[in-house]
Parts: C-alpha cells; sequence; structure tokens
C-alpha cells in the first residue's frame, strides 16, 4: 500500500469523477466525495485501512476538457496541498469533436491536450509523493470506431507523460476492454461514457491496483 | 467463487439494503439495485466475472422487521425463484424497543425474531444453492451500551441459525468491530445504524469473502 | 399522395414514437401527439395539405416491445378505426438482450418479435386503407457491433412481413446509414437509440417519402 | 442550396424564434436550438446535408421588439460572426399596441420599427455571406382585422427593407394565408401568434424554400 | 333585486365559469368559488346586500360542452337544490370545431346543443324560482369570423329556448360586442375566449343587471 | 365620473393593495395589477368606459408602512408621472403595534405616521389632477377594541390631511361598517385584515363612489 | 400526577390539536405527534417524567367538529384502547356559523354539540382510567363579540357534561382570558383560532396543571 | 424571575438553537423564533408572564462553532443590543473531530474554543444585565465514549469561564444525564445531537430554572 498514514489524496477530472461531489470542495459528510468511483475508492481504502486515516478528495468537475482543468488548478489543486494526486481527463476534450462536429471551440486537440497536461504535471509533480495519471476511456470494444480510436490517441498521450515523468499509471481503457470481452458496452452505460456502478467498479479497482491496494487486508 | 454462471442471488432486508431500490423488483436500469452494499456487491461481482453473468436482485425495505420479511415471502423470495438468497435483519426489530419505548407493537422481541427468520430459513433452504445468514449490526463500539447488547442477542440467534441449517454466515457487527477499533462510529453513521459509503463497503466486503469473492482476479 | 382526405392515420410504436404524447390518445392541442417524427410528419402533412384535413394519431409508449403492442392492440388500434397504420417496434425487444443481459424475462427473442408482429398485421390489415411498417434501428454504423447486427435481423423480419403482406415499407436503418456516413451516431443520440430532432427528421423523411409526400406543394 | 459547407447561420427574433433555447448562446445539446422552426430548419438541414456541416444557433428572445434586438445586437449577432443571419422581428412591436393600449412606453410604432431595422440591416450585410428577412405574421385571415393591419404594415416595412438592400425575403403572413384558406387560426395558434408544430413547420417550409433546400436529396 | 334573502344561486358552465373554484362544490372559504364572473357576481352581491344573506355557488367545470352538464346534471344542479340556476355553456361545443377539426367526436353540434340545453332547461325549470341563461360568446367583434358566426348560432339558440320558457336572458356577446367598439379583442383575451378581469367584469355586469342589482345601494 | 381619457391612475399601499401584482411596476398581462380591489376597480372602470383608455398601475408592496412608502416615493410615484395617485395605507404602521408588542422598532405611531403621510400629500398634490386619500381599516366591528380604536385614530388623521389638501377621501373603516352590522367579521377576513373578494368590493366600490363611477353606464 | 406508569393519554381534537401529526396514527418518531400542544404536553411529561414512560397519541383532525369525532370515534378512540383521554371540539362547530353563514349544512348547533358530545362521553369513560374536557377557545376579550358569545356558550356545554359526569376539566377560555389580559388578541393569533407556541403552552401549561404535573420535579 | 419588564434577550448558538429561526434576525411572526429549545423557552416566558413583554430572539446558526460565532458577534449580538444574552456552543467544535477525523481544518480544538468563548463574554458582559453560559451535551449515557468525554472537557470549559465571570450556568449535559437514566439516547436523538421535542423541553427547562422562571404562576 504506497499511500501513508494521514496522507491526502486528490482526484481530479471531469464528470465520471464528478458524479455529485459537494462544492467547492468535494469531501465531508453526505456523500460529498460524490457517488462514483472516487467513492468506491474511498470506502475500500477506509474500510479496509481504519487506521491509516487517508483523506480523499473529489474534485472532478462535470463537461471539464483539460482546458478547464488548467484554468481552476490553483484553487482545485495546489490551494489544497494534496500528498498524492489522480488525474483522469480528456473525454469532452474527445466528446465534443464527435457530438457537436460544427462547434470548433468546444474541440480540444490532441496537441493542446498533451502539451496542457504535461505542463500541469510538470508543475505539480514536485509537491507531491505520489501522482496516478489514468488515461479517459470510450466503454466501446471496436477499435476502429472513429471516436474511440481518437480516445486511444489521448490515451496514449498520457501514456506517454506518465512514462516521461515516472508517474503511476493507469489504463482504464485496458480495464474496460477486458469487461468488454464479456458484456456489452450498453450493460455499462447506455452513452458509453458515464458508466454505472459496475464501470465505476472497473476504474476504482484498476486505480486500487497500482496504489498497492490489499482486497484481504483484515478479512 | 461459489456463485456459479448465470445463477440469481436475491438479498433481502431493511433499509440498509433497500437504499432506493427500484419497486417492486430490484433490478435492471438506472440503479434499480439501490446505492448500498447490494450495489458494492453486484458492481464488484460483475466487474470481476463479467464472464458468469450473475444475477443479482435488491429485494429490501425500509423500516422492515422480520415481521415484515415473514408478510411478503411468497411474492418477494419464492416467487423470483432465486438460486442464492441472503438475509440481513433484525435492526427495527431491536431499535423500535430503543427509540419508541412506549410504542410496545412496533417491538419484535427475541424469541419471534428466532422462530420467524428460522421457519423462513427452513421453508427456503430446499429450494436454494445457497444461502447466506448475515447478523445485524450497531454501529457502536460499547458491548455493554443497552441497544447494542440487544442487538448482539439478536446477531446470536443469526449465529445459532446459520450453525443449525449449515448455511454460509456473515457476522457483520465484527466486521464493524474492527473499523471502530479505528474510527469513531459518527464517522461511518450518525445515527450508528444507516452506514455512509465506507460502512457499505464493510458490509459488501464481509458478504463477498463468505462467497469466495477474489478481488485480484483479471487484475 | 397516398393518405386521402379526412383519413386517420395511428401511430404506434415505442418511446421513439411516444416522445411525450398525450393519454390515453395521442392527439389534440397543446402538442399532444408529441415532439418526436409523429409530430413532424404531422406538422408537414397539415401545412403542406391543409384542405385534407387527415388526422393523425401517436399510439408509441415508451419501453414498449412487440408484446406490449400485442396487449394493447384492442384498444390502442382497432378501437381507433384508423384508415391508415403505422408501426415502428423492436428498439426494446433487442435492446434488452444488451443492457439487462441477465433479466431473460425482459427480452423477446427473434421467433416471438417476428410471429407477435405478424399476427398483428394479419389482423388489423383487412381493416386499413393503408399499413405502413418501420423497421426499428440502431444508430451506430458498424454492421458488426453485436447490438446492431441483432437489430438488423429484425429489421429484415419486417421487411420478410412487408413482403408478403404487401405493405408499405421504410427502411429507417438505411436511412439512418446513410447520415452516419458524414455524421457520428453520438451527433444524433447519445445512446444510439432516442433521436435529436435531426434524428426525428431522418425518420419523418423516410416515413413521408414512402406515402408520396410533396415537400414543395403550395411553395 | 445557398449556404456552403461549415457555414455558420444565426437566427434571431422574438419568442416564435425562441421557443426554450438555451442561453446565453442557443446551440448544442439537449434540444438547445429550441423546439420551434429554428429546430425544424436545423433538423432538416442536418438530416439532408450531414456532409454540409451547416452550423445553425437560435438567438430568439421571448418578448422582444426590434428595439430589444438593437440593444443586444453587438453581443447576440456581431460576437457571433455568423455567415448568415436571418431576422425575424415585429410581433411584439405591433401586439402591444393591441393588447396594452394605455401603455404606450411599450409600443414600437413603424417610423421606429423600420428605422432600427434597416439600421441593423446595413450595419450587418457587409459582414454576411446571406441575410434572410423575414416578416412578421399575424395568424387572422381578415386583413381588415386591426391588428392584421397593422402586421401587414410592418411586414410592407421589412419588404422595403429587403428590396432595398438585396437580401432574401420571407413572406411568413403569405405563408399562413395559403394554409388559412382551409384552416380555421385556432388550429395552429388560439392566441393567433405562437403557432403549434404545423405553423412553425409553415414558416421552416417558407425559410428553407428561400434558401434552396432541396428535400428529396438523398431519399 | 329579484333574489330574494336566503336563497341559492347555482352557476353551471364551462373554463370560463370554473376559474378555479373548489372540488366538489365551488363555495366556501378561501376563493372556492373561483375567481371569475362568479367571484364578481358574489362579492358585488354580498357587499351590496350584505342583509340578504344570498348563497352563490359555482359549479362550472373547465372544458365542458353542454354534454357534460348533461352527465353531471343531477349531482352538480338537481342534488344541490337551487332556488336560481344560471347556464353559460356553448364556447367547447364550437371551439373544438375550429381548433380541432378532424376530431370530430369532439364537437357538438348545433342540433345536438339546442336540444340537450332545452332538455336541461325543461326537466329544471319548474325546480326553481328564477333560470338565468347566458349565451356563450366569443370576443371578436367580426361577425363574419367563421368561429364567430358560429357562436351566434349558438347564442340565438339560447335566446329561442329563454323566450320560449320565459327565463331571464342575458346576451354576453352583445355585452362584449359594444366593449369591442372601442377596445381590440386581445386586451381582454389573447385566445379570445378566457377572458381577463375586465372580461369577467363584462360578464358580471350583464349578469347583475339581469337580475335587478342596484349598484348604489348604501353607498 | 373624474378620470378622464388616457389618465393614469397609480394607486399604491400595502399587501391590501399588491394582491400579487406584477414587479417592478404593476400593471400590463397576465393579472400583473393584482387580484384584490385595484383588479376590480381596473376592471369595473375598463368595462365600463373601453373609450376612456384609463390606465391603471397598482404599486402596493406587502408589508409596507408610511416609513415604507416614503423610501420609495421617488422611484414608485414620482417617476411613474401619475395624473391620478390614490393612497391606502397604515394597516401595517398600527398592526405591528398589537403582533409583535416587544419589536418597537417595527412600530410607526401616529405622529410619524401623520407627518410623512402629509409631507408625501404636500410634495405631490401639485403634480397631480386628483388625489384619492383612503382610510386604513380593521374589519372589526366594535370601536372599543385596542386595535380598530387606534386604526381608528390613524384613519382620522387621513381625514384630516385630506381635508386640509381638499383631496378626495373615503372613509374606508365607515364602508366596512356598514357591511359589519349584516355580516358577522370573519366572513370577510379571517385575521380581520386581508379582506376576502367580498372585502375587496367593499373598498372598490367605496372608491368608484368617490370618482364618480357611473355603474349603469352602457347596460 | 394522575397519569401513571406505562399509561397511555389519548388526545382527540380538531386543527389546534391536529398540528401536522401522522396519519393514521399520531405518534411515534420525527414528530408524529405534531407541534401544537399536543407535541408541547408530550415533551414536558417525558422530559419530567421520563420513568413513567406514559404513551401520548395524538389524534387531531384538522376542520373537525363534535360530528366529525362522533364518525371516527371507533376507529381513533375505542380501539386504540386509551387509558386517559383529552376532547377538545367545537371551534369549527361555532366557526362556520361565523364565516360561512350562509351554509347551514356545515354548522353543527348548540342542542348537537352538546348531545352527541355527552354521548361520546357517556359511551367511552366506563373504559377510562381518565378523561378530561377542555372547552373550545376564541382568543378573543370580547365577551360580546358574537363568535365569542357563541364560543362560551359550547363551553359552559362542556362544562356541564364535565360536572355531569365528573370528569376533569380544563376552561381554556378562562386560560387564554387571563393572558389577554395584557397581550393583544393578534399576538397570539391573527385569526383569534390557531395559536402560535404561545399560545400552545397556553393550553398546555392549562391540561398539564388540571392532570397534576409538577414542573420542578427533578430540577 | 431574573429577566425584567421589557428586556430583551439573545440566545446565540449552532443548530440546536437554530431550529428553522427567520434570517437575518430571528424574531416575530410566523415561528421566526425557531422549533426549538428557544421557542419553547419564548413560549413558556410569554403565556406565563405576559405582562413583562420580554422580548426574545433566536440567533442560532446550523453548523456552528465558536469560531463562526466570533466572526458573526458584531453583527448578531453587539448590533441588537440584548439586556441578555445565552450562548450555547461547543458541539460542532467537537463532532468534527468525530464524524471528519481527517479533515483537521474543520476541528476546534479545546484551547481555542476556551480562548475565543472566554474572550467573546469578557468583550460583552459589561453591556449586559445577565449572560447565561449552557454547556454543550452530547446525547450519550456512557462518559467513556470518546465523544461523551470530549464533549464533556468542553463542557467544563463552560463551567470554568462561568465561574471566572460569575455568569449565570446551565449544565445541559446533567440535565440530559437524569433523562438518560431511564430513557435511551435513541428515543430523543437517533444522531445523540439534534434532540426532537422532548430533549429541547429538557434544555428549556434547565435554562428556565436558571433564571428563575415560576411555572405555577397565573395557575
Amino acid at each position: 500500500m504506497r499511500i501513508g498514514q494521514h496522507e491526502k489524496l486528490v482526484m481530479i477530472g471531469d464528470s465520471i469523477t464528478d458524479c455529485g461531489r459537494a462544492r467547492p470542495v468535494g469531501e465531508g459528510l453526505f456523500d460529498a466525495i460524490g457517488k462514483g468511483y472516487v467513492g468506491v475508492v474511498d470506502a475500500l481504502l477506509t474500510s479496509t485501512y481504519p487506521e491509516l486515516g487517508i483523506r480523499v478528495v473529489n474534485m472532478g468537475s462535470s463537461g471539464n476538457t483539460v482546458r478547464d482543468l488548467n484554468n481552476r488548478w490553483q484553487t482545485d489543486v495546489h490551494d489544497l496541498k494534496p500528498d498524492w494526486l489522480s488525474i483522469m481527463i480528456g473525454t469532452n476534450d474527445v466528446w465534443r469533436q464527435f457530438d457537436s462536429p460544427t462547434n470548433k471551440e468546444s474541440h480540444v486537440y490532441l496537441e493542446e491536450y498533451e502539451a496542457t497536461l504535461e505542463a500541469l504535471v510538470a508543475a505539480t509533480l514536485p509537491k507531491l509523493k505520489g501522482l496516478v495519471l489514468l488515461t479517459p476511456f470510450y466503454i466501446e470494444p471496436n477499435p476502429n470506431d472513429a471516436m474511440r480510436a481518437q480516445m486511444d490517441r489521448y490515451g496514449a498521450a498520457v501514456k506517454r507523460i506518465a512514462a516521461k515523468y515516472d508517474t503511476l499509471f493507469v489504463d482504464t481503457q485496458e480495464a474496460f476492454n477486458r469487461v468488454l470481452e464479456h458484456l456489452y458496452s450498453g450493460t455499462i452505460a447506455w452513452d458509453r461514457v458515464h458508466p454505472n456502478q459496475t464501470g465505476h467498479a472497473v476504474i476504482a479497482r484498476a486505480f486500487l491496483q497500482a496504489i498497492g491496494y490489499e482486497y484481504d487486508k483484515g478479512l
């Protein structure tokens, strides 16, 4: 288990991270942490390692692209002084290209995406005990689907950054691919983007594996 | 992993099981399975064993005592033809004795509780591939607290029935006790009854352990 | 233009037909006809042929399969005494197989689908001046996608029935395929099933073409 | 077809244009374009010419007169940099004279109407690839009705401006008149102003005819 | 003043009478009498003749035709044992012919209208101290408007019945015509049917005049 | 009839005047004028004198005392440039002394009341064609009731001001007293302050009498 | 203190008793007992005598007269098997005579009131350990007020019955009279009927005094 | 009785004080004073001492710690110029340490608590006729419970301050302890913090005792 006692983990992203978290900061009573994978991660960490007192904060915001993360990075990451940080972004950067093709202003193309994400990583890594980069994903098994193929290009960019900066890395697309061998995409998400509880468990398990979580501890 | 391919698991109980599940039957799209431990169990089973196609159905109902389970057993258990069944009941049987002491009609005392639960088990077990009995719990670390002590007596009754009929058994109180060594009860539930996501993870982990779930599979 | 003066057209189907139509009968003031392709068909017919006084009635119901149509056929078709009838059904018959794979009771497999639809056609055709059969569709361009492939099988069944009974036939899948050469599926429907206004226009244009509508009349 | 590939069409007006469009800009997912004639125009253009990628934006605002258009012209027209623009205004300029006769401040009389509209046209036309001016209308067949007669005077002003600046011109009153030969006004609009779907189809067909739309393309 | 001390006046009709009256009987506290002309009549009678203790009951129902009145006549008129009765019906009998021309079942044509109304009058008059028949109206000044002309035919039928049975008679159309010489119809009702407070005052004044009300009494 | 053609009457006061009027200015469509005596006055004036085109504006505000009127007098009276003005204020000035006796800051005692009201009258009268001062009232027949007696003192102040400045004067208390000879106060207002429609008719009749309204005109 | 350990007190009446109590039986969690004097009585009894375990049940129903009590007496009193019973009824019996003078059916006159109440007392007293009769009241200090005078007659009837059957008796009017020597009625209730918390304390104190409550116990 | 005629009592605290009081100042009509112990205190004071005209104001705010009181002390205490002041604070200062252990910023530890509270007392006492300090409480009978033990430490700090400044002092924990000898904590508050009406009566009785309230006065 890589996260240590009393350390603080901030998890940032888009609507898949957000899932109804509290404003302005997603932590505290009454499911302030949201009902998605962040909630699952927090619940499994706290129930398995109650003695560690890990502090998990959800800073996801629906609709965000990496451009939006950049705009709110000071208040929503630096000011919170995390020990650990996870970033999963890119869904909306890609999706708008496919559901709003005429609205070019809403598209964040690959070059801008990778450059912005790398700048955020470079500026933040020195202050962290650990950084986890998650790829964006598209719950579509066909790698030739136009939007899946584009999402894969964004995921590859995340992988390049993780390698360059030697961060922890979670390939969420790969995690979904393994499930999609047995389940049709619509069982997890009608729109292939917003997962149900099963899909959030896919993300949470992949994340927890990356940070060395031991499920059986204390059972 | 004890539950087999395409088998159906019905989970019945009170509000801790219910958690907003759909009516009349708690399965299907849009979180019909509820947002509590049943949802966590379903999500982890499906994401870990997508090839098994296990069917989980939530039949919890808020406020129920074992008397209420008995009244709806035909429609809510037998008619659904489960392969596997889990039962977690007793919270309200005990709680009304402590929050509504003058309202005697609302109390289900130990003798009635144990006899009714045993009758349900005896009538249903022959039709099942597996039965999991979970104790009720009270998220209170002090075993001398009056309500905790009473809840422990009900838990012991569940344990007796499980032993007598040789069913799977989950001691949820014990699972919470381990967490309460490190966390104050109010971190999990202000009322010591309705858990937050962490508390539901405690139940889910204990349940999954009992049925032979392997967290690391496929990771 | 095949529909004559003062003739009555009933359009039946599932949520794609329904689109908020009034109950128990979908006609009248205040958009009682719904805001989907039925509304577009009615609006274009009435604005282009005001002298014909064609009466359009929407009898779609969200979530319906052909099994549900069969159950409400007497009140919702025969009792309304239509001159013309359109049927577009099959989406949910197929979709439940893919979004709710463990819930077998909710699946309507091909044999039942084709037999039921044919029986409805056979029983109703003698009372009609015209019948239009529309295939169900899935707004997915990849014919090898599992659900698209299954939907195509259901569409082929509709085509067989149309041929056997010599009814008007609309291949909605083909109509969407032409649009999908230029637009990603997500531009029309995030879930590939419930179209936005553009998608309803695709259906309406294909339907109107089949009944001999002349757009330029009176302009 | 006059509008070219990837061109942007802004449609501005009052409540007949608005129809629930999104704020501050009426384009995008979830019927942001509104449910009136603008939505019909966009749906027919996109379904018929998917390869053109025309971008339609709805900037109608309920209750607006030409005085209101003038006040928001910079942000709502110039700043959006349209290639094409359509304007349909005047209903409220006239209506307030007839439903609120004592409230003189709310009336926009003909001279102010024509001067303001012409100034907007003159200032904007040089930046456009195409401009479509639509008359306001009143769904009343009697040309001697006091409000219809006044609306006709405002429509004549639009016609004068269109002729002077050689823009495309749509006589919506004439389009409605043809329908009113067969339908009573109340079939389209109880208040003779806000059309139902049939009435919006009347406007949309007239507009599409003016820009060279070909209904049968691709069918 | 024709209505005597402690006498009961029931006023029946459609939405113009209803105006939000209480169910099942429209009398009592909290504006149970509705906010239309019935409320105005009651308020002026009670404030001017507080010593008479006249009991006014509103039995209007939105959407009603004379066919609907006939269906509820026993419970809504006979059972209430009125001393005085007023009837104003016919708006919807006519309107549906003009706003829903294809929906023939919703039309009540003149012959049925007159026969039904006469039968109700004949059966009820012997039990009453007084009966007031009001014509339906259409707030449209042009007597050649198709719906106005039809409404006039229904008003003429009311006049025939009033003459034949020698009841009090109120020509509401004539009352509105006098106002329409000075005001455009839209100042009173956008849809020319449902009046604002001014329009309800027109009806109330005509009704009160017919029963001998003295405005200046006690001032 | 004292109010002339096209003249504007502003009526200001407290909740008895307000009755749900529109903000910021109480005139226009959709009962913007409120549903109390101002609405009755406007409806009777407009239906009886449609040729005069009198403009009535409701500027009542719930909870207001004369202190509040003073604070908003510039925007809510002067800026509206009325020809005629009516003022009915004082209910809350008195009521707070009796329902909130410990909250002295909320009381407006007689000296402040009279001085403030007189100052408003003196500053405004020169700009007006006519001014109508109405007393406040308390629907309580017992002149020895403590609050009624106090209200009478405030009414006497209004009378003094009306006499000194020779304005029109309406003694609303006297108007209610005549009705209270026959009706118990609770028939008009449970709280003896906020009248039902009958009570608003009492005020409206007294006001109309003062301005020379002729009920029978045109009947 | 007259009520003994584990005894059950049912309190029945109208809206002054009801105050939002739960249905069908007014006891239990979440203020099921209502927020009026019954809640105050229960709270003071339970906090002062926690060792007695007195069970208080609120069976008030808004709008009830003694006629309504009679209709629901079996289910709402006898079936609940109270040890103690309190009855406070009569407000609506009287009030309707004064706020709805023309609606004679809603009036319960004195003879019927007294006879019905006496019959209920006679039929129930033998089954009780104690009965408390409370007069109705009217928060009006003037004994010559018409409604107050009538309410006093009903209170006198309660007093006669209490004397005849030797029950406990609470003169709530007298209790309010003492307060009204110092406070204006409107400080307690704008409508002189529905008390605020102060008024409910007046009733509760008078009731508690009658049953021998000792405030200072345990302090 | 220590509070004198026309004196003003401000009661400040957290959610236990707040209970839905009005903003910005908690006094006035319509339960502006809130439905908790402040409402009970006010109701018993006013009904027992109507001649004193004591003015009670509720300034509780949900979620507040002593840190929050300090921030709003000028506007919410000094500016209101109280004669008497009561303070009950500390629940949230302690609770966050137990329900949000990782969120250190939300904890107010004992040293800060005592210093802040003392500073507020010292700065305010000279302006007051009387000050009442109430301990915070936790409705948990086990003094070894971790949160109860901590709350007792905060209560002891209040006691120290009361002694040092010679103020009135109310030991609410002691008052609850006496009740908890007979009732389980859950009968008063599921979360052991927010009392039901019985719990508010416990606080109110202890407070009233401290200020010399005589329950039997006037009975």
